[in-house]
């Protein structure tokens, strides 16, 4: 395997009904901003429970943080933190509200202006220290200290992280997934399935616990997957299907292994430009890299059809295609559509997607700069 | 599965030659203690690789921490580290180097006497900060917060830990284990694999994902253990041992399950008790309980028997007998005893080990205390 160095200091807090933890890992006096997103916390009681979990701390609250939150929006909560001298933040909600407190968190205290973070990639000096209640399963945020937040004035969507975004703690309560729609339940697989795969399906390095640890959470996913999203009051399969959305992307699996992400980043571009949900666009394009960058993966496909798919008859070619197959019917099979033409897409679309990869310095991409431009129009093209 | 906090504070670094971040992570003007054993570090190399990455620190040393490191020998490090105002240990060695240095950190800020943290349980308050360079894979003390320690004076050995225990960072430099002598490396690789069974071959609480983590890392011992043990100067292997064993034991794959133990407290009896080493008795009792324990975790062990070594024939019961079959033949592939015969025990050893196991409130034992004293008998003697 590779060298690699990993630590991750997030306090984890697994189960139901665990708020009153929320105040004894916020330090005594602190002024709390806690971060949500459209409101579905005051309906399910999710809100009321953290209020009540912080009784007597001096709390603010900011609200309507959107999915793939907006760096405009974000800005606004970054002007009541400065103003009111803000010093923790407890996100409540999935991946875009933490991800949007992280911005939030470093932007707070920077001097010039936060899209640096972006666009001259000045790294994050200081944060304020923030926790999570986590509300939707899926992007690993909660376990991680990256964040994605995009730009909607220029449609564009960027990565930034910084070891000083780890939250200190994240509650993880299967029960605030009670009343979460079944699409965001949908995306949420697709998305902590997709983790997984780029931080695996790439080229091998010799290091079987980190493929059988990959290869563990995507036979959960299959296993628990569809049930989670139309059992919506299986409350031990939400949990499973949390645990497994933390670790697919806590840093744990991508120790000492090479990384993909090619399909994350077609994907952001695809988000930005016509508006389709982050696990839909994921769903759309893994089926084309894993197809036309079979070569180059061929080891690792096949592997990944054996052990995860179980199939072990026919070509190693036959192999790759059947597994393709089932990944593709995996996310259908969630309610995803897996075509760009099923979302109405214009017809010049890979030619924008690519424009807009370029403008972002994203050619070549994927392992080892695999994916050139030729390459990621025909991944596109292939999914129209 | 059940309520759980996970938090694991430790910096892995893992890879060859990377004692240059020993400095980055020791804060400036430390006065250091080193800590070893028996003095191998100083043949093979590691000893002067780590003094040339202390340079410039104030470097003290205390070698001949022995297996099973006692209470009487860390007492006396105890007292250079308060007579010198050693500020930061780094520990250079296996599990027994750095359990001891954890008894080590704790005692030299304690006031009574530093056996009350076994005796009467008393909690750590303070410990002086330490990190480790690890050299045998097998305890995964290198990034968890317990120890355990050997009172020589009455053959008493005791576990004891503390979230203020953690190391703050940990070398895994595979090319450390060049040097290992063959049964040190099968004893490790035993030890690693009954830290995953305790956590894993107890009850269903519905936890698909951790059981699979644990099963991924008993098809990897299984996949690499001989090969590990047979091929010294494989060092890819010995990289992926490590990363096993170290996974085996660090809080992760016991989250949010029961956990068993039963096998770990026995052989800990009959080391303190014969001098057998940990990884052997471990080997000689876990066949035992698995078998006198069939009903209680008839589920699990079938489990184990179909996925992690492909029995899928026959009745439960027959699963069950040829999965304790395949387990101890794997120990005798690495070269270890399975039957406490085979290390002389007296004859009268059963009574002594469950007079040693009453007399520590060790009875009774496994998950939910389903090994009584009758059991616990029927356990050992079934494995003379």
């Amino acid at each position: 395997m590779l060298n690699f160095q990993y630590v991750n200091p997030v306090r984890i807090i697994f189960g139901e009904a665990q708020y009153q933890e929320i105040s004894k890992n916020i330090p005594a006096g602190s002024k709390i901003l806690i971060t949500y997103g459209g409101g579905s916390i005051k309906k399910n009681g999710v809100y009321d429970n953290v209020m009540q979990a912080l009784n007597g701390f001096s709390v603010m609250e900011f609200g309507g943080i959107e999915a793939n939150p907006h760096y405009e929006t974000l800005m606004k909560a970054v002007e009541i933190v400065r103003a009111n001298k803000i010093d923790y933040i407890l996100a409540v909600g999935g991946g875009s509200v933490i991800d949007g407190t992280k911005f939030i968190c470093a932007a707070a205290l920077y001097e010039g202006d936060p899209w640096d973070f972006f666009a001259k990639r000045v790294p994050v000096q200081k944060a304020i220290p923030f926790g999570t209640v986590l509300t939707i399963p899926a992007t690993g945020s909660e376990m991680n200290s990256g964040a994605v937040i995009t730009k909607e004035e220029t449609k564009e969507k960027r990565a930034f992280g910084s070891p000083l975004l780890y939250p200190k703690f994240s509650i993880l309560d299967p029960t605030t997934t009670k009343s979460l729609p079944v699409s965001q339940r949908a995306n949420g697989v697709a998305d902590a399935f997709v983790h997984v795969i780029e931080q695996y399906l790439t080229f091998s390095v010799n290091a079987p616990l980190q493929d059988r640890f990959a290869e563990s959470i995507f036979q959960t996913l299959i296993e628990i997957g569809e049930k989670y999203v139309k059992n919506l009051d299986d409350i031990e399969t939400a949990g499973n299907l949390i645990w497994c959305a933390t670790m697919g992307l806590n840093g744990l699996i991508g120790c000492g292994v090479p990384q993909d992400w090619a399909t994350h980043m077609i994907g952001h571009e695809i988000t930005a430009l016509y508006g389709i949900d982050h696990g839909q666009t994921l769903s759309v394009i893994l089926p084309g890299v894993m197809n036309v960058m079979r070569e180059e993966k061929r080891a690792k496909i096949v592997q990944y059809a054996e052990r995860v798919w179980n199939i072990c008859e026919g070509s190693d070619d036959q192999k790759i295609d059947a597994a393709i197959e089932k990944t593709e019917a995996f996310f259908r099979s969630l309610g995803i559509k897996t075509r760009l033409s099923e979302y109405n897409v214009p017809a010049n679309a890979a030619d924008e997607i690519l424009n807009a990869l370029k403008e972002h310095k994203m050619i070549p991409i994927g392992e080892r700069g695999i994916i050139t431009e030729e390459k990621a129009r025909e991944i596109i093209k292939s999914r129209m």
